[in-house]
């Protein structure tokens, strides 16, 4: 292990360690924190300017001639070029963020009145009732106020709350629509939740609706995880159990509110100032959470029960948050293209851009969505959860204790990076990923992707490297990446035969994927002006593995851009804009569905896939 | 006793037995069906014919003039005119009824659909998926419907509900949303509730929402009576104990449960059939249902919680129907003018008419409203529950064994007649009025409602009258109405001295009701084209007792009209029509609420009122 850097970045208040030599921008990655980079973060475009407030950073050439040396001088510096040498602190300017449009804060045009996009809260300080003048509460409390509904909920709080509150209330609106009334003013506190509810992660985010900052984000594996790993499991179980359902829905629900709960207490939210959630997952995922049969979803033609986003309430999915809660579930496409791809074409922009671009979601289904000639093309592919950490003998989430990174030394060794700069407990994705291409690099793993025993290996090795390869039984080799001393068990974490047989099939799904849209738009890789890369652990990836591996077409790389977990991104603009709800709509009538998985030729693309590419030793 | 002849009511299939001489219009209304007597019920408008069908009924010298020979010997006759003789089976004609107009068909546009004005249904029958057409069940289903919203319900049961009827489903719409979805074609299935909601008695009606047809009513005490017998003692409950809101509240929702409960079974309807329910009761009981604290109008200035109309779901109320079944609060004046005199108003067509008309509406509260140059002025008076029944020794409401009407014989002895023939066990609302007006008449009761002792007793009483009239102690005397051999216990029911204190009390509010309202008006009750009379028991009072008792200022009989229970007509009205949910609207905002309890006025009218017109003998 080398020694780590702690970078702290605000004002979100995050910190990571990370080795020497790694870009900011990847830094603020691994934070959770995604800066643009239009030009593909190669120090042109330069709207991925930071300022270093703390420690040293050297300023390349690039960005003094990009910046200006008053502004280097000030500690700006270019994200994308600018690499840690030293422990930072680091301000991010709100402008740099990826998703900066998305936090729109409305003017104060009245002073009593805060307005966000989708919640408006109104202070109201009132007369309180004399003689003579018995006009109703709900009256007294929205004279003046355009509203279309008054909820129950709000009526029968209302009077108890006015009357504590000597007449001092605070009305939350969501559109038209009065949800509830606070005792005093509450205008500064508003918030909402987006989840993306992957097959094996799922995060969240707390919101809040006023300035469209993140207060907090939470991940963690899916429980439904326990009946079967993959999409078809789940539906399996709905098909063949009566309260299989109930089970698998009971289970997402629980891990929410567990969610939720963490969310509210580590950043010291109430629940009833929760005011609206938005939920993007994939089909079965979001059916299941609703309570929605996902049979169909398990038999030709795959049919899913709805398309159009859904509009319901926190009681009716079981969150628990306030009954008025509104809750906002992403439209779907297809079977297996759904809120997630919605969120994510939503949060990369596609369905407004000229340009011939593909978002590649990695997760449990490989989403892959083509824009090209201003059309929109989905296709899902199923990955399985490897790139999870599921399915690997020491794969782990990406959290901490687990394996992140995988590089070769100066002296030809392995080295490792430890998420949480402590004893590794396992491997997650990124470091599959990352492990497959140097091993492919060095030899020890060849085009077939069998590990090489070493009786085979390359005679230039070096002994270190070579002393890594283990050999239990002939069908059983494996690469120790984290010797006995590193980790926190004293067992090696090592990448084995079987890991390598899972990372194929989920590269080759998803580079069969990419190649079949491609295909049929007729279009090579090369006319692709940028691939966006998203998913729960997407902005973890190395991307010159993901195309030593062959998992993405042999793009240069500054048209390979990490735009972070799009879903979550895009369910945070529909928590914030009155006009993303509507986008996504538009968006799912838009996209063409593409089922690859009856199409022979999928088949052959797939196969063709299994193999890696050659590599130039 | 003497004897009563059945009567069964066409297409109703409803049975009364009534005294001879009992007019037919007058049978009508205690079976429940209240007929159309725009002239008052003197025979000239000739809105209210009927059919006999079945046995003898002599046609008027009137009646042939307004109908003509070949109609008369067809079996028509007006329903005001013609009295009782002999069991009669007759047929009312949907144009004779009072609320025709509520009976809203719309025509068949499209044969696929039944349009009813609230509730919708569409047949749908769809072609199975199939390989290729992935289209989701609910794109499938709406298919060129006009759709707003989709209950987060009706999308978990769709699949199931298209797989089990071969995709051939009935779509429910509640103006533009979908609340449900049901196997096959289920057009013919389309129900409604309105309730009634008093202090002291409830009634409920189940509609047939495809025709307007009333199916099924029924009527019980409130439950809510054993923690106090008005009102006041209602709020001082909440007031007072922790848990008084919620206990109040489950009795009358599991009143209205069991009452649901009575009208599905009797028609043979299943609860998923019921679309919709319509409430309407006084302010303190429309809060209470709902779960809204009434506390504050139990105090100055008696301020309502809410006055628009209310839009929710059977879930949110508690009522044992389909969660997406709409629920509809009628809209509140003020603190004692209710959502049932918001439907009075509506169901008496008060807010369309240019005449000097008066509604009073007699329940626990008696609500009157004047309509007079275009200007509606509404009030309230605590009338107490003795119209009802209670506070009665023997009261009772007016069900089977109650003692409902009391004449006086050629003998000069009273008669009485009793609800369902049988032995009579207690005296209901109308009754009292009856039996105080024929006391009064005959000089046994007093100008100031004393009932005087035998030994006081005009000398031209008849012996057996006299002999009704009996001494306890001093302060204890009584008039025994049905003798111990008419009783269904063997002991006698009478009316007790403290009985005609109780009927002065409410009557003297109702009059002085009316009397301030008039005088504010700077109108004389000669200036009134009529009096409607309203109530769940409105329609069983003699008009003549109620100007004898003072209780209606001294006005023509025909000038005084009965409409039934307004209340419950109103809550129909808004159940079958969109534009009455739009006019309650327009009537709650167009109303003038005038508190009368605070004016000295009002004491003094009050005082005059407790006094008994003087009779002539």
């Amino acid at each position: 292990m080398s020694r780590e850097f702690k970078i702290s970045f605000m004002p979100a208040e995050r910190t990571v360690y990370v080795l020497p030599g790694t870009p900011l921008m990847e830094a603020a990655a691994r934070a959770g924190i995604i800066l643009q980079a239009a030009c593909g973060g190669v120090g042109t475009c330069g709207k991925c300017v930071i300022r270093i407030v703390d420690g040293e950073c050297a300023a390349s050439e690039s960005e003094i001639k990009a910046l200006g040396s008053a502004r280097i001088a000030a500690g700006d510096r270019l994200a994308c070029i600018a690499t840690v040498s030293a422990p930072l602190t680091v301000e991010i300017p709100e402008t740099s963020l990826f998703d900066a449009d998305a936090r729109i804060l409305v003017a104060n045009d009245d002073r009593d009145t805060v307005a966000v996009t989708t919640i408006h809260k109104t202070f109201r300080r009132l007369q309180p009732p004399e003689h003579g003048d018995c006009v109703s509460d709900c009256d007294r409390l929205l004279q003046g106020m355009t509203v279309r509904q008054v909820r129950l909920d709000m009526l029968r709080a209302l009077p108890g709350v006015l009357r504590r509150s000597n007449f001092e209330a605070t009305v939350v609106q969501f559109d038209d629509d009065v949800i509830a009334v606070e005792p005093g003013d509450t205008r500064d506190r508003c918030y909402g939740l987006a989840f993306d509810i992957g097959s094996t992660t799922l995060v969240g985010t707390l919101v809040d609706l006023l300035t469209g900052n993140q207060r907090a984000v939470t991940a963690r594996m899916n429980s439904q995880a326990r009946f079967g790993d993959d999409v078809l499991s789940r539906i399996q179980l709905c098909r063949s159990e009566t309260g299989g359902l109930i089970r698998l829905r009971d289970a997402v629900v629980g891990d929410l509110n567990d969610m939720i709960r963490v969310l509210l207490s580590e950043s010291r939210v109430a629940p009833e100032h929760v005011y609206r959630v938005v939920l993007a997952g994939n089909t079965t995922m979001q059916q299941i959470l609703c309570g929605i049969d996902p049979s169909a979803l398990g038999e030709l033609p795959f049919v899913p029960v709805f398309n159009r986003g859904l509009e319901t309430d926190a009681a009716a999915i079981g969150l628990r948050l306030p009954a008025a809660a509104g809750v906002f579930v992403f439209p779907q496409i297809g079977g297996f293209v759904g809120g997630d791809t919605v969120a994510g074409i939503l949060a990369a922009g596609m369905w407004e851009e000229g340009e011939s671009t593909l978002l590649v979601d990695i997760g449990t289904n490989g989403e892959i969505v083509l824009a090209h000639d201003g059309v929109l093309t989905a296709t899902s592919v199923a990955a399985g959860p490897a790139f999870e950490g599921a399915r690997i003998v020491n794969g782990m989430r990406a959290a901490a204790g687990a394996i992140e990174k995988v590089t070769t030394g100066n002296d030809g060794d392995l080295m490792i990076n430890i998420i949480g700069n402590r004893p590794a407990t396992g491997l997650c994705g990124s470091a599959l990923i990352d492990a497959v291409a140097e091993l492919l690099c060095c030899g020890i793993i060849d085009m077939t992707g069998r590990i090489l025993p070493p009786d085979e290996l390359p005679a230039d090795i070096p002994a270190a490297l070579r002393a890594r390869v283990r050999v239990q039984t002939e069908d059983d080799i494996m690469v120790i990446l984290a010797h006995p001393e590193e980790t926190a068990n004293r067992e090696p974490v090592c990448l084995y035969q079987k890991d390598v047989r899972e990372l194929q099939l989920a590269n080759a799904a998803i580079r069969a994927g990419i190649d079949l849209l491609l295909r049929r738009a007729g279009l090579e890789s090369r006319d692709l002006s940028v691939i966006m890369l998203a998913g729960a652990f997407g902005n973890y990836i190395r991307r010159r593995n993901a195309v030593r591996i062959g998992m993405l077409p042999p793009l240069a790389l500054d048209h390979i851009r990490f735009i972070g977990n799009a879903a979550s991104l895009g369910a945070k603009r529909a928590l914030l804009s009155r006009a993303a709800i509507k986008a996504v709509d538009v968006i799912q009538q838009a996209v063409n569905h593409v089922d690859l998985s009856l199409d022979p030729e999928f088949q052959m693309a797939f196969s063709e896939a299994m193999l890696f590419p050659e590599q130039d030793r």
